[in-house]
């Protein structure tokens, strides 16, 4: 129930053509405090309902909880969350072993991209692709449950 | 999703004898923001999370959703929730066409006993039993998500 994942900011759109997928998500918040999220995420056909704890001191680790739920049931549920409605579009890219999750904002959050790695371990290695930009771990501002209170626009 | 119920203090503890069922409850609280609670109960055997929107005017009314989760889920959840976890009897009263559930609470509530009664819509008649004290629908200290920040014993 805890997961290990690295972030980081995304320089070119050339992640774009190394992509085996790409999904649309909808997801708002019933809590953001960071000690313990809420989030209702309506992500294609699916919906699911996740619960983050708060981030290690070094940012990597994080307990993660997450039931899966009908996309009615979500889209009821998105009416009662904090407003502040992210809409993403995910870009699932391979990495040798590995999956890059690559989030493309819109809306409020437009112009930002980011990439995710979720990893076996503290120290698990992985390539770095030329598209890849600075590293952003454990910064709270990148958290969708920030960027849903404090939008990348109006930075 | 949403329900119609209305809530009462409890003068004594005859209804006691006329109970069915009795059954402890542990719940705790992702969120207790008055207009999107999220709560985590531990019920007997079974486990719940479940999602309370905003009261109507009245206080009759409320949107709800609840999910059945595993009991060892639950108490994963509840470490993460916020403090003031409750501890609390429900036991369940017949009475005609209804059913009371009623709390009897322990631990920084205790001496606290509320009566609720789950009804088809908001005219909907029933029996008050010699036991039942005055209505608090709709004051939202009587929510358990307030007793969990303000227990009874500190009123």
């Amino acid at each position: 129930m805890t997961e290990i994942e690295r972030k980081f900011l995304v320089k070119s759109e050339a992640f774009k053509s190394d992509a085996y997928q790409k999904t649309r998500i909808i997801q708002g918040f019933l809590n953001t405090h960071p000690e313990r999220t809420v989030r209702i995420r309506i992500n294609g056909q699916k919906a699911f309902l996740t619960v983050k704890g708060k981030s290690s001191e070094n940012g990597l680790s994080r307990f993660e909880w997450e039931k899966e739920i009908a996309v009615t049931e979500a889209e009821n549920l998105l009416k009662l969350c904090e407003p502040g409605i992210i809409e993403k579009d995910r870009y699932l890219v391979s990495n040798e072993n590995h999956i890059f999750e690559v989030d493309e904002f819109h809306g409020q959050n437009q112009g930002l991209i980011i990439a995710e790695i979720e990893l076996k371990s503290e120290d698990d290695k992985f390539l770095k692709p030329h598209w890849l930009g600075v590293e952003v771990t454990g910064d709270i501002r990148y958290y969708n449950s920030q960027l849903s209170k404090k939008p990348y626009l109006n930075w």
